[in-house]
């Protein structure tokens, strides 16, 4: 398969002078070079300053020099959230109420998807968050890890690939029968030994927990310490509804929800990514913060499904915030360029129901930009290589063209790339070295044989789970 | 300066067939034909049906026959509050209090510019809102509408034009002075009688009230029989922040806010444009709804700095609402597809309010593509000729690209064009039977010629106002 959908060699790391951009580094000093350049050693950033400085002192060891004209070079998005096998499930569950969203759409297509189902539609997810800037994404949990891997190998894409992992919940489709705690151990250990630190050390495989309802105590002990023994991260659903945190309440016998619960029991810790996290009270946001557990939001998707997640509080008590987009049926949009925007709104309006007005000022152009990219890195434990752009670092970058119709005027560069940049303002990324999109094409899979293999697929799939999704007009 | 930004002479109106079409008209029936045609003469709509029937009728009097490929048809969208002159001010004024907003950037911008600044923001804002499926929009007020209208003729576009009223008010620029309420309607009548019903009758002129805080109570009852006698329409922001309806209770002696005091004074109508509208009681919504008021819901600008709209309660009682970008320093996108998704997501969330969980079954797909196209055009007056593809209405229609990496896969054609759809999804656009944009070309003015003209006048327009915006980070 990998045949069919290769679209072109990608370009051979090598090295390489950026220069003529204005570079945001996301930085600790916040650095931002008005005319700067990198120079890019295989897959690092060997060096990054003044344009004049590092052309003066690299251009005779550089194979390639670029000029960027002036355009913007940011580091590559972090998407901290994202369901890649859903995304040949887009539209199949809008409009509906969440036991029709579950029961009736997204467990039918889960259970009845197959390896091959799952790379297509991560091959068709990647060219999405490519496209929007990501370079480097937590898979949120999925059935099929094997087909995943072989994507993001393909696509060039950095990645945390998460089983989906449950041993226990009500109402679970039979086809999937409920492995026991052992099993879903011994799966993720495999899955472990043969994909992490894989496709040059693009891939990483973490430890995944569906969420709090579905897991015994016993899951829950042997995951955080299976994590602690391979150096991984856990990724997991986390006060999701309110009705979880109730349930919590009380089969697990805590005063509040899932965090209070997680606190009890020793499970928060810093390698635990807690996807969502809406439904928290102050003292369960202390408890996030003292452990240095790691929360991506979601904004489309949790103003959509969920409620609005208190991020000015996580923010404030120094919880590390990152961005995600959550899977195609719960968003749809999988650009964390439309996540940014939203966090910024959502996150402004909020603050009518504490203080009776929005307040335009909460989480600034800023704040998000650090949420996407330095916070992502994170929160996906790989700060030490990602998330900004600083000598040593991996060259996982993003070229930006702020000069069209959608980003102009120019007067306040931050707060545009976060208020008005749209995907088509994204014209080539880079990832470990390596250009993954150039000039707006997509280089390691040929795009238009993904999408029709993408529609084969989810057509074929969607039948064998009995799907229907009803008009919604009059069809002639 | 048309012949400067001329891009090349548009298409004259001829008689065309457009088939092979997914054409989803919004007529009463809420059709959609999967294999449509329309068959156009001149600026109207002659037929509409099955591609066969069409092509066997129409083929041998079309000067043109057009393949959609499959393609989806839609009637234009209509923007129902956008303030064109301030797309130079995009990124003036993000992130700062309301006071700063207003008294430091808006004001200080507004009252510096020139006609010729209008002209150019318009340019500039009309090839964002073309590209983003508008074909009709109704201007919020501003300072130069002869700026306005000189655009609005070169771009191809439908616009209900309005001037920036006020005859009172605290705090306004000294350059400004203030008008009296003859003044006011003087000035308006001018340019109803220079501009209503030109540029082939795309142009109309409403009449304008910026807000209740800067209008005595002669300016809004002489401008109520102005309206009457001239038959057009009045366009005003309505109960914007909590603030505006405290000063009406206490000044004008209501017991709630503007919209109970414009129903005392016999000011609520059928051609009342009212935007935003986000302070409402249930007795005002009421009020609303039988005076047969129409509410412009701005999603992202009401998030940023006004409060969450209460739109499922107004659609329920019978309002008319549509669908609003605001101007660029208060959202900053200027797309009313990102609006829609928006529109959809906020009014989910917000149930969580009222119902202690969020409601994903709210404002669903369909009534949110009714917000966009024929309840646009009832709100700016003008349903009997455009908002939905029937035979006897204008040629007013967008072309979306739905096979691409953003829409794909396509289980449920209505509500990816409200979820996924992406303004890059937008391939062309007809306004009055001429394309105004195709194959993503912009057809009568030269894109980059006015970028340039952008950048150069909003720079002068800045230093003119004595704008300075705050660097965010550590430029080197």
């Amino acid at each position: 398969m990998e045949s069919k959908t290769g679209g072109g060699s990608a370009s051979e790391p090598a090295t390489m002078i950026l220069h003529n951009a204005v570079i945001v580094t996301m930085d600790s000093d916040s650095r931002v070079f008005q005319n700067g350049a990198v120079f890019i050693d295989q897959d690092k950033i060997k060096a990054i300053g003044q344009s004049s400085e590092i052309l003066r002192q690299f251009s005779a060891l550089a194979h390639h020099i670029v000029d960027l004209r002036g355009q913007i070079l940011l580091p590559g998005f972090v998407n901290t959230h994202v369901h890649t096998s859903q995304q040949l499930g887009r539209g199949i569950a809008d409009d509906v109420d969440l036991m029709t969203w579950l029961h009736h759409r997204i467990w039918p297509y889960e259970s009845n998807m197959t390896e091959e189902d799952s790379y297509i539609s991560t091959l068709l997810c990647g060219i999405e968050l490519i496209r929007s800037g990501v370079t480097c994404f937590a898979e949120a949990g999925g059935q099929h890890v094997n087909g995943m891997a072989r994507a993001v190998e393909l696509l060039g894409l950095r990645a945390c690939l998460t089983e989906s992992i449950m041993d226990s919940g009500e109402g679970l489709p039979a086809s999937w029968g409920i492995r026991t705690t052992d099993e879903c151990l011994q799966s993720q250990k495999k899955l472990y030994e043969k994909h992490n630190n894989t496709a040059d050390g693009r891939i990483r495989i973490w430890l995944g927990i569906r969420q709090v309802m579905n897991s015994t105590d016993g899951l829950l002990l042997e995951t955080r310490n299976a994590a602690r023994e391979l150096k991984t991260g856990i990724h997991m659903h986390v006060a999701e509804i309110p009705f979880e945190n109730q349930l919590v309440m009380e089969t697990r016998k805590v005063d509040h929800g899932t965090v209070t619960f997680l606190d009890k029991i020793d499970f928060l810790q810093e390698n635990l990514l807690a996807a969502h996290t809406v439904w928290v009270n102050d003292a369960e946001i202390d408890l996030l913060s003292r452990a240095g557990v790691k929360v991506s939001h979601c904004p489309a998707s949790a103003m959509r499904m969920l409620g609005f997640a208190r991020i000015r509080e996580m923010l404030n008590a120094g919880v590390t915030v990152s961005l995600g987009t959550d899977g195609a049926p719960s968003n749809n949009r999988m650009s964390i360029v439309d996540e940014m925007y939203l966090a910024s709104l959502i996150n402004k309006g909020r603050e009518v129901y504490a203080k009776g007005t929005t307040d335009p000022t909460a989480l600034p152009a800023e704040t998000v930009l650090k949420m996407a990219t330095i916070n992502g890195a994170k929160s996906v434990l790989w700060d030490n290589e990602i998330g900004s752009l600083e000598i040593g670092k991996k060259a996982d970058m993003v070229v930006v063209n702020p000069f069209s119709w959608s980003m102009v005027p120019i007067h306040d560069c931050i707060s545009n790339l976060v208020y008005c940049m749209r995907t088509e303002n994204i014209v080539s990324v880079m990832c470990n070295g390596r250009w993954i999109m150039k000039g707006k094409k997509i280089l390691n899979v040929d795009e238009e044989e993904v999408i029709s293999l993408a529609k084969e697929a989810s057509s074929k799939l969607l039948k064998r789970a009995g799907i229907k999704i009803p008009s919604r007009m009059n069809v002639v």
